[in-house]
């Protein structure tokens, strides 16, 4: 998962996109940039690590005379774990074009391939975006005379046509303007916000989450549809089109459940509401099916599932508790010279407020399980700390399948629900009861705040992947390329 | 405030202390460092910074072959602002000797003196640790011949007698061992630990919370008394005695209210326990004068507060909602040339979720309110998010007066508190009211966790310094440093 | 002055073209970088600094795996006084290519417009190697189909005739070779070096100078002629081709003056000889015009000069004698805050050996004389160190005009013999006699190592421009960007 | 070897020990350090690396504040072989003191354990100037009361007593003034400047080599004699005594030979003009001795024998030839990863001018071959450049044992000279002739400026150590000591 966020102000944009990627950081700690726009030519600063460490006052220096600019923030994806992949990435032909996105497209190998091939154009990472940018700028090249939006537009159809995944986009062209876009199926998600300056000017902002727009003075204006088009021109004009042939709104699922900050709204759904349903319908469950359990108390696995583990605690009337403190400073494990690896445990992270487990029926919440292997040492913490009984709840389904649309899974084999049902799970993580949310309770809870959609990108849990263009052919290249990292 | 953390091992410490930092880094996010023995040499490394930044790999090489160690986390106090004066220090006579702190000297700038006129010791830096390292060493370099348990004890009973304020020190004596000891009213924290080895052999560590001790796997074993020593030779053997002529024990009571992790145990009462016991207090006291409030929903003030108003919304009867999302990655604002400074506004730190806010009458829960800027900015949030009515508790009182035992408070000036009342105060943040924990109730609150403590260091509420030699020349002092400061 | 090089080997290049750098440093201390070829991808790593400061061992295992590449040290140049355009530059498209060059162009700002607006392509620079790269993909991009060596000399002959200027390319095109290429002037030095490897293979490497040949074990081949393009596969296969149309070889003077290292070839006539060749006409002049003078001793002003000193001595018939000793270290005047800035003297880089000067006529030799201002210094310490009279020798004609071939030169104004005569210059600087070689001299001097060449780039003394472009306008152009840089 | 220097300033000394400190670099390039003095607080910076490197804009800020000041730049010598090990020291008690010094004390090993177990002193580097350090401060310690000049001269003759081998010595206390010594032999050179301020005041300095006075504008007064003390206190008051028993200046001869600057003068002796001398004694015995050999030309291997080569090119009426270019930049040779390491080879270092070899005769001069490896590469290079026979002249006898006081040599063993008479080490090198220099001659050359002193430190040539107390156990421990360093 990735964060992006792109600016047209009136003055200088490098406080505001290095703010709202601070509030993005959560989509993406991997690595961070901006590009801006100064005099025509870019100004561009990127590297590894969070954005506080990435960008000191000289960086900011070098960036402070730009009025337009994007931002990046990156969470490693399938084929871009090399470390010197930051973007914002950009070309010099034509006109100068720099592009950040937040997805994966599944068909980079092959159009990569083909750039080179037919259209000469060198791409010189294993980044996926950089796969991206070329044929935006190819599209954008074969334009003739000069560039209006209605080009723009036709461009970005193309684009759509020749590439394939989830994208949400953000890109500027020199003297030309601002470009954002979302993939058909709108898996991505992508807003637009404006800011009223003096007189009828304004300044238009897109990002990733609405949260970020709130965070620097914007207003909400809407979500980006999906396939559409947003061009701003560096004259401030605004111009949207939908450039996909049969769009559909099939967000994914799992901004909701985990990625996504609760105060963010993404097409129109409140995440923090959501969670608030998923807790709803854990907690109407687990009266109805798991009334056996006799629980003394509710326990969130800090952060993300506390809104759901109150939730839960109200919908079963027991009390809610935080029994885990997060360590709020992360250390690291160093390896000496003739020392062995220690194994990194989860006791680094989390402790035990042991008053809140001895002698008690303990219902822990946690957003999901993956690999599983948190999960397990944190039940064994609560065993430790004197719980009677140990049970575990997972506000999101099985997962089961690869995510190809840009959320970074480990390999199937290493996910603790491939090819095991929730009996074996449990025993596995030394639970007395294991209670995963159901995939349709999911879908109604988070698809109650929007009702206009009916699907969302479920495939982690359903191996249903909404592009219709995932065969097996394709997992198995992702499966060989874990093995190559490996 | 500062932490603290001393290990006698039988094998290399540097990652068990690093770890412990990690765990104690709350106490203190201004500089950090660890000194280790090998070879009867000190390996020392600290600097500015936190914990994670401040060591790398190559750091920890240098420190890596040393089975004793010391570390401290430092947090700004009154006398070290300056930005190169982390610790721990040494001094290479008598025998070398390092030490790290926690506290403050009410007498620093007397003994400074002396040491220097009477003892021809220089102490190079401002801090008051340079100060207390120096008597320490010269108390030992008094010891004729070899030094004996006795010795050492005999050399703190003076430190005792020539030093004032409250300290939780740890040290180490080149060929010797490891020193402990806790000012004679025990105001600041320390406690150790213990780990078996194979056969009778025994690792012991000290530090300023009990959290660090389980973090890395060492038994709490008790709190050091006030005025007590330990000395633990690096032959592994170890010695206690009471070096304070009246010992008293009297902790500082914003440990519980604030600074200390609520896993943590200070002088056996449970940090977080005494925090529930906050809110039940507060929760009893609106129940019975605030009842007219018609509060909607009970909401903290991320994070410490987050388990006080849980509790007080189990008093009350009314739903705990977390309706502000903490920002968890931080930013800076940078100052472009030509550019006027913003205002830091808290909106960098916290959003509100709208929906937790709209049309309600909103109890608002903090730990405390010190200056009073960031409540009033909080207070604008809530409106601005749609609340009828937002009502202010803090789980403490009124803060008055200056901290003379190591906590780093603004000048008596800036204190919103300062010679105003609770209504004015309630005016100044914006509230429609603003209910502060009663002194008495807050001392009930932390007092219960251990009967055996009839008074707690309140003086930041109460104006009663339980040193009892603080007098108005002192305090004017202090200010007067703050006037330099500025 | 820059200096480039380029290797087509059959192993890993970074450590040859590193170490072929360290030897052309003296042409460049302001940048440094290396762009290889991995697995069709670039490697580049590029900063200000020394060749020494910018290559760390991480940075060299980045560029560990290529056996081709390109490297680069700068000299600023007008238009490249920003700090951020280290060499080598590259474009994706057409096939990703990257390029290094050393010269001007005098065209540059017309050709930049030019590439915007009619072939869309961006320079985000101000570097004119930056433009230099996008006039050469734009050729090779019109080439259709397959690109041959043919298309490749093709592309470089249409270079030539779109800029103007003196330079020194090279560059390498992704899956096709290395390219390296001189203006039609010959102006910017570049010869052609070989090294047999086991089998019929060869490596091939071009470099600014002869001696960095020398330096890594390759042979000198021959100068690269003015005009000619040479194009060596990835594949090992050399073309070479003359692309200019009316090329003549008119080669810098400079070059023998100053900036080429002693033991380097430069268009067959070798550096050292040259310069003792200087020495010989001064001496011989000396001798026949200057025989009053009563010279004592012939001190050189190290270090270009040692040779030409050692010379005229032998000439005249008097001792050499290394009067002044230069400062091996270099350092910093630092401005503190509140002080004033102290005047950079020459004394921080030269002393004098008294004894040397005492009481003496002494003659003093330097390679050429700029702005003076060292020249004024210099005879003051050799007046202060007791010479009786102190004689200035120049190997170098006065310097009146601008260079706009890729040598920096102060605005026309700040050259002492900007409109003074030899007289005015001698009591500028305060010599008792000042003599400079004259430009028919120094051409002889220089050209008596190659008769083959009949004419010399020699603008700087004679306002002669080999171009025959060159016009008040751009003379013009020049000053005033001197004017907008202060 | 080491530089040292100290300056008592009536303004801010750090610019001034910048200065003085890089002239004074070729005398150690390893680690680089400034202690002042700012409001009776030591000020510290150093670190290993070239002063241009080691102090920034930051650390000069931090240096600032303070009229009195000591530097060092460090030559690794035996026992200092760790990187943390950079000077100046300090100890905090008595008084504060910080110290540096150039020179090596062949004690250092009892002198540091007595230093413990008597005194209670803690050394926690391996370096001899902590050892001293503590050695001084403990002799000052002892002084009852006010300590006075007197008493700082009783210390002196103390630490005299104690300490053995040769140094330079600078220190400040804090309150007091600056110290500066020189041992009873005058081993290692210092000597002292003046600056004559407004009014009456004086500013004082020392340092090692008087170039480093005329370079910050100091005059110089004179060099301190052998066993001297000098106390300047920071009111500008100097006092100077003898405070060694049996005082006699036995100067190193290799600081002629090798180290110092040419434009130094050291115990009145001029370096340049000792250089010139010895240049004279070898032409004149070449004359006699080696007619036979037919040269063509003098060749100089620079830079330190350009002036002896010289001037044996004068007394054998032979031209002189500047026939090696040196590289001014230094590169390294970085192990990449499954790469062999390369031989360092001389020619990184080298070039030769092939026209000044070639068919000749050519007598290479150097200033004193060593481990003998670059001496025969360079021979090597002479041949390989057409010379007929290469002959080759040491300004400097066989080196053959051990030097204790300073200069870091290598283990016997790896002297080519070790066990090995001319023939055989002409033979290993590969020359066609070998001359070194005689000691007696060497002895002349230099003493020539100086008819005062009777005996030169001329150990390594002759194994008469003249300090009288080192015996073949000390020996024996220095082998060991490299032994434990590879």
């Amino acid at each position: 998962m990735c964060g992006v966020v792109g600016v047209v102000g009136t003055v200088p944009v490098n406080q505001v996109i290095y703010d709202a990627l601070i509030v993005l950081q959560h989509r993406g700690q991997d690595a961070s940039g901006i590009c801006i726009i100064e005099n025509n030519c870019f100004r561009l600063h990127k590297n590894n690590g969070l954005v506080r460490d990435v960008f000191q006052s000289e960086d900011m220096q070098h960036l402070q005379s730009g009025n337009f600019g994007i931002g990046h923030v990156r969470y490693p994806t399938a084929g871009t774990s090399s470390a010197s992949e930051a973007q914002p990435f950009f070309v010099n032909s034509p006109f100068g074009i720099t592009l950040a996105h937040n997805g994966n497209l599944t068909n980079a190998h092959q159009v990569r391939k083909k750039l080179f091939e037919q259209n000469r154009r060198h791409v010189n990472t294993n980044s996926d975006s950089e796969v991206l940018l070329n044929v935006l700028a190819h599209e954008i090249d074969k334009v003739q005379g000069i560039v209006t939006s209605k080009d723009v537009f036709q461009s970005i159809s193309n684009v759509h046509k020749i590439i394939r995944g989830g994208y949400a986009v953000v890109a500027m062209i020199i003297e030309h303007g601002l470009i954002a876009f979302r993939d058909p199926n709108g898996i991505r998600p992508l807003c637009l916000g404006m800011r009223k300056q003096s007189g009828s000017f304004c300044e238009y902002m897109v990002a990733s989450e609405s949260v970020a727009l709130n965070a620097v003075g914007f207003d909400f204006v809407r979500d980006v549809a999906p396939g559409e088009a947003i061009y701003i021109t560096f004259q401030g004009e605004i111009f949207t089109q939908q450039c996909a042939d049969k769009p559909r709104l099939t967000p994914c699922i799992f901004e909701f459940v985990y990625f996504a900050r609760p105060d963010s709204f993404i097409d129109k759904i409140s995440v923090y509401s959501a969670r608030i349903e998923m807790g709803k319908k854990l907690g109407q469950r687990i009266k109805e099916e798991y009334s056996h359990l006799d629980i003394d108390v509710v326990i969130p696995i800090p952060e993300t599932s506390c809104d759901i583990a109150l939730q839960i605690a109200y919908a079963i009337n027991k009390p809610y508790r935080q029994g885990f403190v997060k360590n709020r400073y992360v250390g690291r494990t160093f390896i000496m010279y003739g020392q062995k690896q220690r194994k990194e445990s989860v006791r680094r992270k989390l402790n035990a407020i042991s008053s809140e487990f001895k002698d008690k029926n303990v219902l822990l919440v946690d957003d999901s399980i993956v690999r599983g292997t948190t999960s397990k040492q944190i039940v064994e913490m609560a065993h430790d700390s004197g719980a009677r009984q140990v049970f575990m709840v997972s506000a999101a389904p099985e997962i089961r399948f690869p995510n190809v649309y840009g959320i970074n899974m480990p390999n199937s084999n290493d996910l603790i629900a491939y090819r095991r049902n929730s009996n074996d799970i449990c025993k596995r993580i030394g639970a007395n009861e294991l209670i995963f949310q159901r995939l349709n309770d999911l879908v109604d809870a988070v698809g109650i705040g929007n009702p206009d959609i009916d699907e969302f990108e479920t495939s982690v849990f359903s191996g249903i992947y909404v592009t219709g263009d995932i065969d097996q052919k394709y997992l198995d290249f992702l499966e060989s390329q874990y093995i190559n990292d490996t």
